[in-house]
């Protein structure tokens, strides 16, 4: 029996920062050695944070996440760091460097590289070819990345049928609802099937609409969870883990299968590692249970860290929110307040003729409630003005949705006033619903640096608001905006049901259609009528230039817009 | 000796209008019959459009394109037609289709994925694993797709060495300048390499972002041309080709060669083509020699196709223009009208108090030129009453880019509020100089539904305004347009060389660093300052967010803006 402590940083990098990372991995490799920790695993790319995208076409970039790379080293006396960069010039690797005493011992060369969803790793990097496993002190671990860990017939198979004991699988990870217990089910199945220890590091924090949420955790081979570490925040989390230290035999069998796996130029590498320093004796770990959060408060985690990630690494520390009285604006100030604090947001009230006394209420009581400042600009005289100053061409029309649009961008031209004059970022306040059915005006609601809730279908925005109310014991978001009906105020006696289907069956048909690519039929039997589930879909094909021109957001769903679902404007297809 | 006439259906297809294109294609089957062809073939995935982009990830769209592919059968009696379509379900391929006497003989994958630059093919396909060989009346054909043909130890090495004397490529190959000869030269490369006629089809049109420029081209095995196509416009291009008609016999050495060219799991096939129809006896084809545009002509039909295109394809008549005065919109309202017609196109002059006499003489001396409506609508009350509203919170503050955005903006408001009550698509008149350093209004002269020349260098522009004057006869575009100093006219003796270097420096800075990827130090030897290249590089990074909200334009550059050049927002490396 042999035992070997590892510690798993779950640290918070920014891409591009590579002096800053490497601040953070030194800083975290002594804390490891300070609890005795015999290895320490980074995330995935940690050196130039994830994802880096045409970063990587660089090579001024390339060569200077090498040269970071090294700067490590000396760091690493008496104890093993895995840290994940770039390796390679001219064609590079999705790389993770093994550093001990000193010393840059080997590097692994990630083999299964994701293309889909916000993932272009094929755009960038070469598939590896080798299958290494490490001997520390008489246990053998195999190192793999992310993906690699995602597919039956894996390198995490091939290097546990080589000896490996222990696969340390390094990550950066993104959020979506529900992705914890996945990834955790994932693991746990891998583990029994090949009879391992898996230790599954991932990245933490926010980068543009991505969010990393952490939860790292070490399962054994019996798929039991042995350590975990908390979502949304950083953690150095140690572990203990006891294994055999028995070299793997292979049969003929084994052997004949480990060929079919591999590919004619891959090889299966046995890399000693230098290990005297291996520590004995060491009182042992305490072994921290966690319980997973609700998904509510998971989303609402996942909103706050990607909001306080956006504003404060792209240094910003102002925001200002236009806040009508509705829900959606609520739900971002909210979010806006905990996560940045109560100084570093305003709002912005801009009532027009259509504006209600309840929604100047509602802004104020829950300004109010935050603690936040909330100004108020109207907006009716300059309205009066582009209409006098339109009429002459617009003779004879009738008032439509321009002069709805006029107003919402007079209340974007404000905002964004005072984004300039003021340096604050605006955070803008539509949900997925709207976002998906093209209900918001482009340069008016849709202006500002960062979509809080873009992902968030509306129905989840009540959820949300009232998990948050819950949490707080009390109305914090006074409780009229929960239950009164949604209007956009931009004409007499609006309501958004006027002009879109009942939220609670629009939002299951935008999931179908949206995140789900269901065909008309399938989605017709979800009992959505014929009329209905067109005018849905039509409307989400011809809202795709507007979400061209959106803010980024954070994604919490399987399918995001931006990056994750990546559709031609021009484009005549009708599924129905 | 063999003859074998093969016909080029250089079309245009649309994404997602798979009725249209079927059409499209079935007219062409029939033309080619007219002209008396052996074959007829259609661009890359010709069915669906290209690229479809996500609806790729839809069963139901695989599916109609599968039933849309098998209505084209029955127009194929006498007559073989190669189709690229979508093939498969679950995992998909990007194929090509060979249809004969109203069959489907044969179906080819693709081999070669592009997952660079604009393309994302391992997003959604799956890689070829056979080369078929089709033998048609004793002429062996190999057929492949686009991609399949860029790479020395391609498809077209096997498929030439296992008999295959001509070599079908069918291709969507989008534009940049200079583009077109290097396809000629490095197919022409291809066919000497392997001794074989390559006949190369290309797609013609415009598609959001992309040009497919046409110029499909026949090309023999010592290289010399055969037949060329029109750019930037459809074709059905005819070309007799004489071939020996024997069978190739590959030497020992040949087949070990085979075998290094290929993986374990792929295979070489033989197919036999229904030929009783082939043609003995016609009159021959006379040979189309073709000049090359020169760069600009090159360069402004692109742009003139792709505005096309994206306005008629989204089924817009109108477009609606900011007209200054300034040379971006004067090339931009040029274009516009040489390509939708001047009854399609009409100017916004929209002065503030910094507005010049000759901006106005500039602005409607141009209109009159190209005969196109053109409306004042003035500013100026708009701007003071928003600085009358701001007034209060702006307290003490000084004027700064805040008024000069407010200014854009409500140019932004105006056009579009004509946008919305004609429906008119707004064409924005940035170009690739501003684009990228962030020397643009978000919101304001950023607004718009096109980006004509959002990547034409501001050089180029000068460029192309003279050649399109040149190619008039006279000055269409008022001369002093062309040599007066810009400036945006958004406070009191602003010029555009105050907050940038000259753009004859600054644009091969963009290029260096935009385009090409190039180092700090390799920035600094092309003769620019440190504090200069600093600024530029730093500005080009800041503007990143921009650029992320800009309305889609056309690529005429090796690398754009938009899906070909993928950047994070929040990015904190410098490379100064």
């Amino acid at each position: 029996m042999k035992k070997i402590r590892v510690a798993l940083a779950q640290i918070n990098p920014t891409v591009g920062d590579l002096s800053g990372n490497v601040k953070k991995i030194v800083s975290n490799i002594r804390k490891a050695k300070k609890i005795k920790a015999d290895i320490v695993a980074f995330p995935e790319l940690v050196v130039t944070g994830y994802p880096p995208e045409d970063l990587l076409l660089k090579p001024q970039f390339i060569q200077e996440n090498i040269d970071a790379l090294h700067e490590i080293e000396a760091a690493t006396r008496d104890i093993v760091a895995i840290v994940g960069f770039v390796d390679g010039n001219g064609g590079i690797f999705n790389a993770a460097a093994v550093i001990s005493n000193g010393k840059l011992v080997d590097i692994y060369h990630k083999k299964c590289l994701p293309n889909y969803g916000v993932f272009d790793e094929f755009r960038y990097f070469r598939i590896g070819k080798r299958y290494p496993v490490y001997s520390l002190g008489g246990v053998n671990i195999g190192l793999n990345i992310c993906e690699d860990i995602w597919h039956e017939s894996s390198p995490v198979k091939v290097q546990a049928m080589s000896g490996a004991e222990i696969i340390i699988n390094i990550n950066a990870s993104p959020y979506h609802v529900g992705k914890a217990s996945f990834r955790e089910n994932l693991v746990m199945t891998r583990a029994l099937q090949c009879n391992v220890v898996i230790v599954y590091v991932n990245m933490v924090g926010g980068q543009d609409e991505l969010v990393f949420d952490g939860g790292s955790f070490v399962v054994d081979g019996k798929g039991a969870i042995l350590a975990k570490g908390k979502q949304f925040s950083e953690e150095l989390i140690a572990v203990d883990i006891d294994v055999q230290g028995a070299k793997f035999e292979l049969s003929r069998k084994d052997k004949r299968e480990l060929k079919t796996l591999m590919d004619k130029d891959e090889s299966i590498d046995e890399i000693k590692v230098p290990s005297a320093f291996l520590r004995k004796q060491k009182p042992a770990i305490k072994r921290k249970r966690r319980v997973n959060l609700s998904s509510e408060e998971e989303v609402y985690r996942a909103l706050l860290l990607g909001t306080k990630d956006y504003v404060t690494k792209n240094d910003f520390t102002g925001t200002v929110i236009g806040m009508s009285g509705g829900i959606d604006s609520a739900l971002v100030a909210t979010i806006a307040v905990d996560a940045l604090g109560k100084e570093n947001v305003r709002g912005l009230f801009m009532p027009s003729m259509y504006t209600s006394k309840e929604s100047l209420e509602d802004a104020y009581g829950h300004a109010k409630n935050l603690g936040i400042k909330i100004i108020t600009v109207p907006i009716n005289k300059l309205f009066k003005v582009y209409t006098d100053t339109l009429s002459e061409s617009f003779k004879g029309m009738e008032a439509d949705i321009t002069e709805e649009n006029l107003q919402a961008r007079i209340r974007g031209n404000i905002l964004m006033a005072f984004s300039n004059k003021f340096g604050w970022l605006v955070l803008t306040t539509g949900n997925k619903s709207e976002m998906s059915v093209g209900y918001a005006t482009l340069y008016g609601d849709m202006a500002g640096g960062f979509a809080v809730i873009k992902d968030v279908p509306k129905t989840m925005v009540y959820e949300l608001c009232e998990w948050r109310n819950k949490k707080e014991g009390k109305d914090l978001i006074p409780e009229r905006i929960l239950w009164k009906e949604p209007t956009a105020e931009l004409k007499p006696d609006q309501r958004d049901i006027d002009s879109l289907p009942p939220y609670p069956l629009l939002d299951p048909v935008l999931k179908a259609y949206v995140e789900e690519d269901r065909s008309f039929d399938e989605i017709m039997k979800m009992g959505c009528d014929i009329a209905c589930a067109q005018s849905v879909i039509s409307k989400v094909d011809r809202a795709e230039y507007k979400r061209r021109q959106a803010p980024p957001g954070i994604k919490i769903t399987p399918r995001a817009f931006g990056k994750d679902r990546r559709f031609p404007i021009t484009n005549r297809y009708k599924s129905y």
